[in-house]
């Protein structure tokens, strides 16, 4: 799709640096000839380019006009190039068709010997990612995965105001000059008096470096504060580019389980480490969040034995509002703590920028090591995205995606729902965009990332994030990449590559006609009814179904998701209509009942859902 | 003087994210009063910043509005905050000054303990660099140091265009889009089509990684490459971040020596090593060029042995037209060379854009560990940069670049040839913008950079890029920074520091009157006299000085440079005036004979040139 877009300008005369060896064999017209079939092959010029004239081209590689001559008459002869009259001579189409990978270009690139390559490369080989998002994430009908951001929520008026301010003539002196390995004082202020302060963190100017994302920041962390023979704590499940930063190191790595409430913290295990890497904000990749009993935990020991603590927070810009806690950073004894930050998710492929916050010497030293590894993030991108934040765009921004990604949550959940009741669980955070589910033990996340694909829908695994024991029936969905109005089809298409991963040769013979209820049969146990089930995220859920045809809903653990409908039997089926729950639509289930377990069945005879009855006292 | 552009707005309410200890000895009134004051101190707010409203804030941060409003109270009755009617609560102005480094926070953030960082850093202590650019490097009158580019060098309204083409709604969608670990595919192609084919480098995309400027391609080549135990060349002068980068590896560093040619390979160096860093086209830091015959011994041993070759060809944009050779990667046998250079320096500060060309299997090793270190460049520079490309603009800015800095570096020849004539030697190579420059032996530079900085002159301490043997008597003055027009005025600056260090109590003893010719003995003496000598920069250079007051210079040993004049005397006082020559200007001088060498002095008694007199035959 990119070369739709692409401005490719093929009417340009072709730059032609050619090194002449003298002593080869090859007399120099072959040469010449040979390097411009090899850049033809090679799409380094392509059809339309216009080659230099031939007086030209003599003069600048220093050898006689006819040599040139005469290359360029074999290669119009062997239809390579082509004359047009009085315009000079330019290189033909479809010599050697579109697919540069698999042609073989003559000469002496034949020399490059790639598994000798691969042999020197061998010892620092890092592992391919199955997490890595692939290029064509957004080729999917339904990209239900965490991280990459769908287009209607890139600022695109915001964003271009900000930049004609940084490129009026007096802000493009300011970037444009060379300031050493300074960040953009301008950026710099915007971020300790808007930005980090919005995570409970105040600090000076010293204690702040802008760098290319956060991994930039973790990387430099990493590379300073961890040395060999070091024990180091991680959270389990983890994103692996920091396991793989830490493979370099010969260090004694504790990874701890994440639950709920965060890493699994025991004074022993924190006690005994030099250096605890920690995403407390919103647990990368579980979105769990830590509990303030473990933080006061964690804080007080690194406090007393003068543990480092390292905080990533590179999703707190996605849960801003549901997450009541500041940074650990922020928190009264976390002075010492070293912080980093994504800087605006929706914009990170575009501008990559993150903070690293720390002590003035870890900073003073980053800034030297950043400096050696890769310099300062590009100064025009640190000041377009200080104007992002000086004209009160950036806040807009936050606002308007949490909301969109709050609504989408909710959309997300309320399908799992809908569609997967009984099969799977949600680990219980309300945090985030994503939701961490684990399915039934026999399921295999490796079969269900393929069969989802094969329905439209991509889904990220997640054995990348483990460091031992991967269980093999959890798995993630998010919600970044995909706007509200497509998260239930895609659900839906979800739910159909779910079932056939877990059956895929199905039967109906879970359905026993013979069991079903009839409609009279249904109606004498529903009525007045109490239905106890659980919702897929783990909620309690109670229904009452009354007499007169009516229903009552109540979900949460305060009972704060409310609904009402109707329901009623035709023939032998039961039907309901909520007003709002299950889309408001009418389902119509056979049932069947198991002692004191109430089933629905599809009408293809799958099982739907069931729930716990209880009868009530009749009125 | 980034104070005055910034855009600073207090008149927003301020962030405040408090985390209260509950378990603190501190009132919670306390905690907050001394959270804002602290806030205050460290200038996240500033005056005229408007607290939220504090059942605002007693919301937020879910404590009693009473607690908000005792705080206030105090924090109004302090001064720290003031009131003004109806408008709400306003941080005040001027009660901590504005140097905040002297400032004694309050509270908590006398935890951090600075040395137990200090300590926790040394292992990987970095040492700094005495030739990072200061950030003030434009504010002095002079800055003769190469690298930074002054602004007239910025293509403004290409960028604008560039930018705005960039920033179409097609465009945005494009580069705001994740697509992994991928470069824009635009950039890519532009960089292989225009940019690789100026050096004579014919590539695929798979060969090529976009880097955050060629200092990021470096590590990750070191990174990847080196490992312990292997055998490493360098050059000697060489940059302190290569150096720098392999501080962290075991490895047994060679060093070779650097004259005119470019580094002096031996046979057995190279035979003796496993990777070679080189900079052949414009070495750093000398300016020297890789002879034919050291390129020709290099690729021939790292074929037959297999060697690992580094290109960093970082200056080739400011020495295109005047270095005849490509790249070593474009040479025949340079398909396995590893190769990287700079984009757009002029804009390098803002866009921070390097290239890295290699074999596909280390492309592909590259961009993994780019993955976790920094991941790609942000793809809306790579964008902007690639219509700099697709419009021209980037082939007009090299030219008109290369044109500046030629005409600077002939002004910078010509001002230290008349200023400093027979004091200094300049490394003699053609290419790039700086000069390398050995004085006297009793010459002492560090002493020299501090006297130029009393005259307004920034030079470069080179000691950072010795491996051993320091010698105290080189240094480099740089063109990129200071426009033509300022040039001379620069080295008669430098001249001034450059005597005054050589000889700090100035004498006059040098010059003996007794000694000076008489105006008739200077025209017996000079009538068509032919005189020798050699420009600093080691050409030789000969005047005719004929009986008509008339005379001819020629210098360059191809006596390529030309110039006539008249000379004349008065009183005893030899006069001459070149028509471009010492600019044209009228220059008095006493003289001085000793056998055969011809000496003049200014007024002030301190030796200007001398050359030796050839007595021609008479006419």
């Amino acid at each position: 799709m990119y070369r739709l877009h692409m401005i490719t300008d093929p009417s340009h005369t072709a730059n032609l640096r050619i090194a002449i060896d003298r002593n080869s064999s090859l007399s120099m017209q072959e040469q010449i000839r040979r390097k411009i079939i090899d850049d033809i092959a090679l799409g380094v010029l392509i059809a339309g380019t216009r080659m230099p004239p031939s007086r030209q081209l003599a003069h600048d590689l220093g050898v006689s006009r006819n040599t040139i001559i005469m290359a360029y008459d074999r290669l119009v002869s062997d239809g390579h190039l082509i004359s047009k009259d009085r315009r000079g001579l330019f290189v033909r189409e479809g010599m050697f068709g579109r697919d540069l990978g698999a042609i073989q270009v003559t000469g002496s690139r034949q020399s490059i010997n790639q598994s000798v390559w691969h042999a020197r490369l061998a010892t620092v080989a890092l592992p391919s990612l199955t997490s890595v998002l692939p290029p064509d994430w957004d080729q999917y009908p339904y990209p239900l995965v965490d991280g990459p951001f769908d287009r209607s929520l890139f600022p695109v008026a915001q964003w271009r105001e900000a930049s004609r301010r940084a490129l009026s003539v007096q802000e493009i002196n300011i970037w444009t000059r060379n300031a050493g390995d300074a960040d953009d004082p301008m950026l710099v202020d915007e971020l300790r008096r808007k930005v980090l302060p919005l995570n409970g963190i105040s600090v000076q100017s010293e204690e702040v470096l802008v760098t290319t994302g956060a991994q930039q920041a973790l990387s430099l962390v990493c590379d300073l504060l961890v040395h060999d023979g070091m024990r180091v704590v991680l959270e389990n499940p983890c994103h692996p580019e920091l396991r793989m930063l830490l493979q370099k190191k010969k260090v004694q790595i504790t990874a701890l389980d994440v639950d709920e409430n965060g890493m699994q913290l025991s004074a022993e295990a924190i006690q005994a480490a030099d250096i605890i890497f920690i995403s407390p904000g919103c647990q990368r990749p579980t979105g769990a969040t830590l509990s303030d009993e473990r933080r006061a935990l964690l804080l007080q020991i690194a406090a007393e034995s003068g543990k480092i603590i390292v905080e990533d927070d590179c999703q707190w810009e996605t849960s801003l509002s549901t997450n009541a806690l500041p940074a650990l950073r922020g928190m009264p004894g976390g002075e010492n703590v070293i912080y980093m930050a994504t800087l605006a998710q929706p914009l990170a492929p575009a501008i990559r920028l993150g903070v690293l916050v720390a002590p003035i010497p870890v900073i003073r030293a980053a800034r030297n090591l950043r400096r050696i590894t890769a310099r300062h993030p590009a100064l025009s991108i640190q000041r377009t995205f200080a104007h992002m934040l000086a004209l009160g765009h950036y806040a807009a921004l936050l606002r308007h995606v949490e909301e969109a990604f709050a609504k989408r949550m909710i959309a997300l959940r309320e399908a799992l729902n809908y569609y997967l009741p009984n099969k799977i669980s949600l680990l219980p955070t309300l945090i985030g965009t994503s939701a961490w589910i684990t399915g039934p033990k026999t399921l295999d996340t490796r079969l269900l990332v393929k069969r989802a694909g094969t329905h439209g829908v991509l889904i990220e695994p997640v054995h990348d994030y483990y460091s031992r024991a991967v269980p093999n029936n959890v798995f993630r969905l998010g919600i970044t990449g995909l706007v509200e109005s497509k998260i239930r089809d895609g659900v839906a298409a979800f739910a159909n590559a779910f079932r056939e991963t877990m059956d895929p040769t199905p039967s109906k013979t879970n359905f026993d006609a013979a069991q079903a209820l009839s409609g009279s049969a249904i109606k004498r146990v529903c009525n007045g009814a109490k239905l106890l089930c659980k919702t897929v995220y783990g909620d309690p859920c109670t229904i009452v179904l009354s007499r007169n045809g009516e229903m009552q809903g109540r979900a949460g653990f305060a009972n704060e998701d409310r609904d009402h409908g109707t329901w009623w039997v035709e023939g032998d089926y039961w039907c309901r209509q909520w007003r709002q729950w299950s889309y408001g639509e009418v389902g119509r289930f056979r049932v069947v009942l198991r002692g004191e377990r109430i089933e629905w069945f599809h009408q293809d005879g799958h099982l739907v859902d069931w729930a716990i009855l209880v009868r009530r006292n009749k009125k």
